[in-house]
């Protein structure tokens, strides 16, 4: 509270104290400038440049000869070319490597996964052998491994099930699955290239960590079915029904089934648990599902267990995938439920393509494209539909295996796409007698990865309204229905960028002594209040939602101030400084909001004072401010502490003249 | 970077350039402080009080004795008791002068509003006498005219028009309308009570602006029917409809009622330019509507004119409101269009009151409660559908002739009802010749008051994105619907919102030579750039929605400075600073970003530093960064002055010593 105000002129010393403020307006006092003028047509591109074209993809064309451009341009929609011509031995190695490595996961996690899409296993198959081969053509990360993903096929199979019965009218069912994935691809196809692919950003990590967890648990349950042998297994797939389902069919629960199932999930969960203790045991939990597949085959076959109650997947045709462009539904009645399906299957495998692609190629240092993967990823899955292949996209574990294994490029794709084939070709019969418990116990194993416990223990430790997010889309999954619970969390995140717009902080500066620093007299407990001045900055954009609140707010900030005793016993307030550093934006309402509040201010004898508006608001406060009452030179500052040092040198010299 | 830690904590004076970060440590560099601990219990508390509280109501109670604490309780809930005891003869002379200056254009309005409702005319009357004594009591605006207003009546009528013909089924049609009211009045009264008056905030005043234009067209158009006699009338509002309509039915124009329609509407025009040129004369508008009927009437009378065409009122019953709680709908087929009626025309009709008590309370200087005044207009409906009064609401009109007639207190309401309740008792007669197209005339006379052509090109000039909003918000009400209208600006004035945050704007800074001052390069040309610095602000909360593009956006600043040519040749880069001043708030996702940045710019040897985090946000940056790398005492400073100034210095150090 040093109440001689020079101590704000750092440079100059021992000057009288009238001529303050003329001394510091000459040396010191720094005019807040207007912007730059630019156009509405340039305001206008350069708003919508940062909106959809924020990696501005073009920047590497500039300044090249025409030939160079035609190659980058042919780099940048098949990134194939730029690693292509590079491509050495070295790196075959480590592609077949890993790509051998992680086809032992794609089939069976794809038999798996076509079966909790209520698919005929087969499908699983199929759509691991084309979309690896078009994302290797198309897509820009190296490590993702491509193919059926548990949360997508859940969706699918629960959504679709809801018109069809995947029992009785199983083609038809087959047939909207292929039309969900061609909508899904369009779908995922048309965000990328209408550059909207900010809209997958709208699911919050702490949403994803919920949801995932809530998926998991159901995809899980529905494994009971499989795990416990019952063949009369409820069609819902709520946590509440489906355990009451399961206690009160104790009589379908077969102990054979149980044994087996119960020993390979310990055989499975102990590979997984090695493999992440030591990750370069990768290949542990990489070979574990086909060694159960096949020692489980065997047994089987030895025992002729399927006769003892244990159910078999039953035979699978041999030969590539059949075309399916036939198959595709653009009409009828179910095509409301096909659109929708594929909406949320592509947004929701969308995202975790993209998560994916990101988090590998963050590790390694390269960038991935968001808009050019949607494009990729959705073309996959349109040339998907039409080769008999259900809804794919980078699976978080496949990737983490491929990675660990070493793979260098997307070659590593096109290996595990040819090891599929030649199982497509050859080594269908074999899987006739592998059991559906294996299969249960491989998909438990795969999505309880996905329940990250420790993600969700930093979130309640950094943010409790993240956490009660993550528990909305946790609980709603579980307890309403997948999308429904994703719905409700989405909608919550929204809430809580909507409230703090509407109801923003507004914090009281005060100077940190021996500086002309001013921070929020709350946080910084040396700061303290200068007499005569209330400091406000508010830390929000002005708009229509949240002017009205601001109003009430600053007039009660006056009020508190003029009430409290110490303030009036030294000096009434003269000046209320408004820090607008943080008011990114301002729209009429918060320009109106300004003009009232200055109006209030005088009836009170107060004299509001602007510091440091940004070029947009200093621009709308111009051409607002014709008379120019709001923008006087001597109520407009570029920093607190010229203000506040100005201000009380023309207080001095007020009440030394009247004395 | 700097291998020697200490230049952190040393203390010491010397000029020399080697310990010069030393001298500043010691003289000014300020650590960021931790904003003091609070439980999570207080912070949910401050929050909700914020939100759900930010006026205080309760603080005028603090420190008060007990029986003074009821006194003030019972003023909080009936204001009367504030001003009441005080009141002078000298107030109610000026009272009863305003009283009558409002009855006098009540009495026409409210007959007129009735039938743009599609009620019978006694109706409006009816809600000029209950509704204005209760508000007396309850209110807290002295300004305030309460009774029926024209946008609310419009959309009633023509909400509940879609569902029941209000001239085939009159009698269900007006059980319909006060069970709206009902409705209303409780949605309005549960706004106020659960403290979420917020809500119409976010009707921007952008959105009114076009929004009332484009409802006094569409009520414009509507009197059409009685300003050129047309008898068979469309029953659609859209302004293609009404027109075509009208040029088709030019048969049924009667040239008697438009030269009677011609001439009161300029009569009343002139009255009313004439009271906006000379506020004083603002008697001349305000009686013109009476002066109107009453002539008219005459005319009618004398010339027997009804019998050429002109279509008058007719009988309406004389004496008070009679009880209507026994017409109310609480079940039944229309009950959901019930809701939806009050719905929207409570909202409407309240924002509309607060609105206006606001604009008035700002001129007199004194305070109006939001939440407050919701309960008052709420109640007011509420007892209003019992005694066959439709929703009311304060009216702009008639508010503004109030103020300048004089009114002090709510008495001018009692005033006017009471002079209503003598014209329902004893004139009603008298109404009986009153043609229609006086009343047509008397509507669009006041409707084209709410067209502001003024406030739209303001809009325009400040900024053009509000703009667009009231254009949208003004073609949807004329040529789509009146509800959708508003939906559509609301919709695009919250996108708004949502794109400035998942786009925030990130700025390179720049030193003002000189001083310690840092500002936006492209704002302010003065500003230099600091050789191997990259100084960027983020102006906007970090979090899930705008983290991805945040990312990419701060790692393509740092290419681009990198390829920058004359950056080059100076100093390779070494630093990017992010001034997190504006950073308002931040979720897990945010604080994740800061973590990857600080990865990515590692492996390109450069090191990320932060600057002044703010309370909430140094507090959760503290709860993530476990490793102390994000908040270690060398990249963590209070401004970015200080921040320039010991890390060049270490630079420095380091290149001396290096030679």
């Amino acid at each position: 509270m040093d109440p001689n105000p020079s101590h704000n002129t750092g440079k100059t010393t021992g000057l009288d104290p009238q001529s303050h403020c003329m001394e510091i307006t000459a040396m010191e006092v720094h005019r807040v400038a207007a912007p730059p003028a630019r156009t509405m047509a340039q305001k206008l591109g350069s708003r919508l440049k940062e909106t959809f074209f924020p990696d501005d993809p073009l920047r590497q064309f500039k300044g090249q000869p025409t030939r160079k451009r035609w190659i980058l341009a042919a780099q940048y929609v098949f990134p194939i070319l730029q690693w292509g011509p590079n491509y050495s031995l070295k790196l075959f190695k480590s592609d077949v490597v890993s790509g051998l490595t992680i086809a032992s996961l794609a089939i069976p996690q794809g038999i798996s996964y076509a079966k909790l899409a209520n698919l005929p296993p087969i499908v699983g198959l199929y759509s691991s052998f084309v979309p690896p081969l078009v994302y290797a053509i198309l897509g820009s990360s190296r490590d993702l491994a491509v193919g059926p993903v548990s949360i997508a096929s859940l969706i699918m199979g629960s959504m679709l099930r809801q018109e069809v019965s995947p029992t009785k009218d199983q083609l038809l069912f087959l047939q909207l699955a292929l039309s969900s994935t061609f909508f899904a691809g369009l779908f995922q196809a048309s965000l990328g290239l209408l550059r909207l692919g900010f809209i997958i950003d709208f699911l919050s990590k702490a949403t994803l960590i919920g949801f995932m967890a809530g998926a998991a648990i159901i995809v899980s349950l529905q494994q009971l079915k499989s795990l416990l042998g019952i063949a009369h297994f409820t069609k819902q797939m709520g946590l509440v029904p489906v355990l009451s389902s399961v206690f009160h069919q104790t009589n379908e629960w077969s102990w054979q089934t149980i044994l087996m199932g119960v020993c390979f999930l310990v055989l499975l969960l102990v590979a997984r648990h090695v493999s992440m203790r030591r990750p370069k045991l990768f290949w542990v939990s990489a070979g574990a599902p086909l060694v159960s597949v096949i020692l489980s085959t065997l047994l089987i076959f030895a025992f002729k267990a399927q006769r003892h109650g244990i159910s078999v997947i039953g035979k699978l045709p041999e030969g590539l995938n059949p075309p399916s462009w036939n198959m595709l539904h653009f009409h009828g009645s179910h095509l409301g439920l096909v659109m929708k399906t594929g909406l949320i299957t592509g947004i929701i495998s969308l995202t975790e393509g993209i998560a994916v692609g990101r988090t590998f190629a963050a590790l390694k240092n390269y960038q991935v494209d968001g808009n050019k993967e949607m494009i990729a990823i959705g073309l996959m899955n349109i040339v998907g539909s039409s080769t008999s292949c259900y809804v794919t996209t980078g699976a978080f574990s496949r990737s983490a295996v491929n990675h660990n294994a070493g793979a260098k490029t997307a070659v590593s794709n096109v290996v595990m796409s040819v090891t599929v084939m030649v199982a497509l070709l050859f080594l269908m019969p074999l899987f006739q007698y592998t059991p559906n418990v294996v299969l249960g116990a491989i998909i438990v194993t795969a999505v309880i990865g996905l329940i990250d416990i420790p993600a969700a223990y930093a979130i309640w430790k950094i943010d409790r309204f993240d956490f009660v997010v993550m528990l909305c889309a946790f609980l709603g999954v579980i307890f309403i229905s997948v999308q429904d619970g994703l719905a409700i969390a989405v909608g919550i995140s929204l809430l809580k960028i909507l409230m703090q717009i509407t109801r923003p902080k507004t914090v009281i500066l005060g100077n940190i002594p021996g500086t002309d620093i001013y921070r929020n007299l709350h946080h910084y407990e040396e700061a303290m209040r200068v007499p005569g001045f209330l400091i406000l900055s508010v830390e929000a954009p002005i708009n229509f939602a949240n002017a009205t609140y601001l109003n009430e707010r600053i007039l009660r900030w006056i009020e508190d101030h003029e009430m409290e005793e110490d303030v009036k016993k030294r000096s009434s307030l003269r000046f209320v400084i408004l820090d607008l550093s943080a008011v990114s934006a301002i729209d009429t309402s918060g320009v109106s909001l300004l003009k009232d509040l200055r109006k209030a201010m005088e009836k009170k004898g107060i004299e509001l004072v602007l510091v440091n508006p940004l070029g947009e608001v200093m621009e709308k406060l111009k051409r607002a401010d014709e008379g120019q009452d709001l923008l006087r030179p001597d109520n407009l500052y570029l920093t607190v502490g010229e203000a506040v040092a100005c201000l009380s040198s023309s207080i001095k010299a007020q009440s030394t003249s009247h004395v």
